[in-house]
Formats: structure tokens, sequence, C-alpha cells
């Protein structure tokens, strides 16, 4: 029996992660909860899923959670210390990091250091603190267990073996809901438009993000951290089926991929138990008879000019990828909100990115320095 | 340093072997080699690789190969004692077993008592005494490496997990020679259409194999051994790209599967560098984007029967597989000469199933009376 503490339990990663713990009642107990805003839906987990512990963001959510019909035994902690507080709680046997945004980042660093299992699900961890987590993640000899399909797809292909075997490692690539938009056609598409993904249901955030292919570009930094390869090494695919989730070349040419129907669970789920397995009883095993083919193309990056943003921003390092990553940020939800249209987005992230004097080595708090300051100046332009 | 022993080594497999070991002298040598009758072949071997001892099958190829301009520190042995000598030879590190036919499975099996590494290239090992190699195996702790690029696959997506979180594996097909014909088409083609195979460079034997599909009922039967899954659990595909060699579905519905050129001398190599890998530039990296779409289609037993015949002959178990798999061997040698058309390797092989009363649980020297009447019952048919 695994106790499971889960970052962000309302959002898209959040309740997939309950769906894998509900399976398995014999295998996983939800010891703590945070969230954030949607005190519904956290309602429903608390009554479900009974944790010991819950982290709400303020005294203002704790009153309208606290009624008399949920039950009075779950303690409930508040701020961001708390978050750290049942990370490293000694009852706590994998740390599921979920949250958006760099809330998550001190929580991560302090499960380490107490060697907790950590599945990550939270890219800001690695795009903008990369050095500091891996460092330490190293130095207490952690495996960071991917969430992302992606990078679990290329974790469970190297499965143990050595990053100095590797030749380069291939992520693939939707191309996301305007794979089949010109740079024309897309200065004309709505919110709606951007928000229907092909293939994945997920949060808002990231269907934007896929669309202008900084999702990718999120991962392939995240990709050179977590498996200790230069930008270099690390290719982008389109693959429109999202059937091949990545894949690893090694040094004899021979390739590992992992395949699936699209299907957070699996991954969410490979993180929970590793280095076992269990059963999954509610996705559905692939069937490529029923799929018949399965297409590549090359990644243009002149279509998708965010992803040699992100390229760009990782082999430059220190906190440029911050900056990336906020002014991402920032664009997209100045897109969600109808301020800007979507190719703006792609434009205040240049901006962003040729306005910056990269910082090397940035401590944490150079990092959240230079995060602020970013969001504050793109804002300030768009009031 | 490895010390390579590499039985069969005039042969296809052999070869390829050879190609490996010549790209690493650093790292790999080649210790001794047996092989047939192809005299030239094995001079040309002797005079590059210099290996310590050479074993042939009778006195009359010794003379034959014992002039003056061979190296003299050559030690030449003969006859097939001598096969199991040099693989249990306390300076062979790794034996190749690469031989055609039946006289390898001794070699195998004293080899396995010495626990060395072996790299098995030799279908009827496993298919015909699967229970006595791989019984003796676990008891000796070895593991047999698959020099197969199906079983390689399977044994590279495992990559150490166990049988028992697989919930099926997944042998690709190309569908060999004669995929795009009818059964109808089958009954006018000739040795040589059999012997063009769209994807593989491979031998005659196996050539033909791979158009009847007994190849892949044959590497079923293996996979059933090496991995030790029921049949129920070993799907066929028809994939007819030959770049998806196999996959691994394991119990939480994640596909690994291993990607490549066809080219032979990765498994070689692989099954060489366990559990490391070497670089390997005589093969060309998987470009995906040239290769652009892998097709899959559902493999037809009733337009492949020697498949069905193949599943059927495994389940069944005994000495079943061993009927199967010396029907066949003549069959294909009688299509080979011209003696019988295409269609009747399947007639050949049914009949001779059909005849059959299988021996349960039988020794060595059952299956190989098995296999010999098997032989002279066909061939006295086909005088």
């Amino acid at each position: 029996m695994k106790n499971i503490t889960l970052l962000g339990a309302t959002g898209s990663i959040g309740m997939q992660t309950l769906d894998v713990i509900a399976e398995h009642p014999e295998d996983f107990r939800l010891f703590a909860i945070s969230f954030g805003e949607n005190i519904e839906k956290a309602k429903i987990i608390l009554e479900r899923f009974q944790p010991e512990k819950i982290v709400v963001k303020n005294e203002k959510v704790k009153k309208e959670l606290f009624s008399p019909s949920n039950n009075t035994s779950i303690e409930i902690l508040v701020g961001e210390e708390a978050l750290v507080e049942v990370s490293c709680h000694p009852k706590t046997d994998v740390l599921v990091n979920a949250v958006m945004g760099s809330v998550g980042l001190a929580a991560t660093l302090a499960a380490i250091d107490e060697k907790k299992q950590i599945a990550i699900a939270n890219k800001e961890t690695l795009v903008t603190a990369g050095h500091l987590v891996m460092r330490k993640a190293k130095e207490n000899g952690v495996d960071l267990l991917p969430i992302d399909s992606e990078h679990s797809a290329i974790f469970q292909a190297l499965n143990g073996e050595a990053s100095s075997q590797v030749s380069r490692i291939i992520l693939t690539a939707s191309g996301g809901s305007f794979r089949d938009k010109s740079r024309a056609d897309l200065e004309e598409v709505t919110i709606a438009d951007a928000l229907n993904h092909p293939n994945w249901s997920m949060g808002a955030k990231i269907t934007i993000d896929s669309a202008t292919m900084m999702n990718k570009g999120l991962e392939v930094m995240e990709a050179h951290w977590l498996f200790g390869l230069p930008y270099e090494k690390i290719d982008v695919i389109q693959h429109k089926e999202s059937i091949i989730h990545s894949m690893v070349e090694f040094v004899d040419k021979s390739v590992i991929a992992q395949l699936g129907t699209p299907d957070m669970r699996v991954p969410i789920q490979y993180a929970l138990t590793y280095p076992d397995r269990l059963p999954f009883s509610q996705t559905e095993s692939l069937d490529l008879l029923e799929v018949g083919k399965l297409h590549f193309e090359k990644m243009d990056l002149q279509r998708f000019p965010c992803l040699q943003y992100a390229y760009d921003a990782g082999k430059k390092g220190g906190t440029m990828p911050t900056v990336l990553n906020a002014a991402n940020e920032i664009a997209v939800d100045l897109f969600l909100k109808g301020n800007i249209s979507f190719l703006e987005i792609e434009s205040v992230i240049e901006k962003a990115i040729s306005d910056h004097q990269s910082i090397e080595d940035p401590d944490l708090v150079t990092i959240q320095e230079v995060d602020q300051s970013t969001r504050m100046r793109i804002l300030s332009q768009y009031k």
C-alpha cells in the first residue's frame, strides 16, 4: 500500500490520478491533496477518497470548504508552506506534483531531500529550474518519474539504460488543434478552435500550448533535464495519430518506442507503480489493426516558431527558459481572455526573449524575480 | 574483450556476426568457429580473423582446408562432439549458435551447463526441445539471448521486466515474398519468385519459410519458450515495412516496441554486447520521415495455413513441433530442388502432423527419433 500525496487534485492530471487510485484501493491510498479554486470538485474528492490532509490556498477557501456535511477528521492546512509539509510528510510514499506554475517547485525540491518517489507533471519545475532540481535529485539518488506521455514513453523505453548509450530521443507531436492550417489560416482562429485538440483531453493552457507547439518546446527542455541529453540529441517529429508516444535511439541504432491509446492515466499509473506495473482496466488495448497506419512528418519550425524559440531558449540556458515560460503563460492567458489573437502569442514570447539578457546558473530567488518581472512587463503592455 | 565461439560461421547469420566482430576488434575476438560445406568462405574467415580453433564435419573437409597457405597455428577439430568442446571451452565467453538444424542442440545444452552467454539463432533448438532447453537455462540462471530480429525486439522491449507483467506479445510479419498474391496466384510461383524477399537478406531456407509464413510459426513457438508465455498471449500482425520488429503489451496496456532498419547485425550485436550496447556504424539510422507511413494488417490464417499449423502444433506440444519442423525442412528442400510445388510444401506438412500421435515431454533421443522417422517417411514418398 502506497500513500499518495497529490498536489493539484482538481486539475486534469489530478482527476486522472484519482481514477488510477480508485482502480487500485489495495495498492494506493490518497493521503493528502492540494487544490486551487475548484471547491465543488474538491468536496467530491474529499467525500470519495477521505484523505488525511488537504492543503488550500487561503482562509477563505478553508471556510467555504469546511461545512457540516464534510468529514471533520480531515485536517485542513493553508498556504504554500503546507504544500511542502504534506509533500515531505513521513506518511507520503509518492508525491504526485500536478500543480500548475512555479508554486510546485519548492514542494518538489523538499520531497527530493526526503528521497520520496516523485511523479512530476509540473513542467515549470524542470523548464525554469532543471539545473537545480536535477542536481539535487542526483545528490539524493532520486528518480523523477515523468507523467507526461512523451517523457513517460522515453523513461519506459530507456528502462534503466544509461543516457550515455542514447544517440538521440525522438519526441512525437500530434500537431495540435491547428496542424492542418497554414500560417495565413491562423490569423482568423478563435479560442474555441484552439481548445479543440484532435487526440488528447487536457486542460486549456496545455491545449493552447499544443496548438502553438510551445507544449512540445517545453517538453524538449524537460527531456533535456530529465534524461541529461544535449539539445542536439533531442528531435521532434510530427505523428498525427499520437500512438507512438516517443522513442529512444541507442548508439547501436536500435530504436525503442512506447505506444498506446492516448490516455494520460497509463503514464500516471506507471509513475505510481514504478518499477512494477498493475493492470489498468479503464483504457482500451492498442489495436494497430484498427489504426491501420501510422504517419510521420517533418516538424516545420517556420510553421511553429514557438518550438524554435524553446530550442533557442533551452540552448541559451540560465534564466532564458524562465522568460520563455513566463511570457508564454501570460500570452496564453491573454489569448484565452480574448485580449490578443492566436498569432500574437508568438510575438509576445519572441519579444520577451529578445529583450532579455540571460543570467547564468540562477538560484531560486533569481528565477522567481525574472519570472515576475517578465509577467509584469508584458501585462503592463496589454492593460 | 569477449571471446566469441561462432557455430555456423559461413551461413548468413554467421557472416553478419563476423561483420559485428570486425567492427569492434577491441571488444570481441573470434575464438572458434564451425562451418558446414563452404570451404572457400571458411578460408577467408581463417585468414582474416585468425581464430584459435575450427570445427569441421569430417576428415575430408579437414584435408581440403589444410593447405600450406593457411595459418598452421589454428587447431582443426572434427565432428559433432567438437562443437560441444569449443562451445564449453573455458576461453569461450559468448557462444553464437547459428548452425542450421538439430546439430546445434547438444552444443547449446552443454554451454548452458557451463553458464556461458548464449546468442541463439538456431530455431530448432527451441522449437523441438524448448522444454528441455528452458528447464536447463532456468536451473543454471542463464539468459538465452535471441538473435532473430523479432525475438531480440521482444527481449529489448521487456528489458528485464517479468513475463507476469506481459499481457501479450505481438510479432510482426512482413508477409514474405508472396504477401500480395492470392492462394490461386501461388499455384504458379517459381523458386526464384520465392527467394525474392522484399525486406530482408537471408538464407534460402528462411526466405522460403517467410513466404509460407512457417518462419513466423516457428518464431511463435520460439517466443512461447523464450518468454514463457502461453500461445494465447502471442499474436502475429502483418507489417509490411519490417520497421517495428515486434512489440510487448504490458498489463497496464502500455506497449513497448523495438524499431530499426531491417538489418540482422543490430540484434546480433546486441546479443554480443548485452547488457550494454556499442555503436554500430555499418547500418543506417532509422529515418521515419523517409519511411513516412507504417502499415498494419490482420494476418490471414486461411491465406497462410502454415502459421495455423504452427500454432496447432505448439499448443499440442510434445513431439508435434518436431514433426512440424522436420516436415517443413524436408518440404522446403524438396521445393528448392524442384521436386514439389510451392503449395505442396503446406500439404506435406499438414499430412505429417495429422499422421502423428504426439509423445508428451520427450527426451532428446525421442525427439531425434521422431525427427528422423518424419524425414524418412516423407522422403520415401517423393523418391
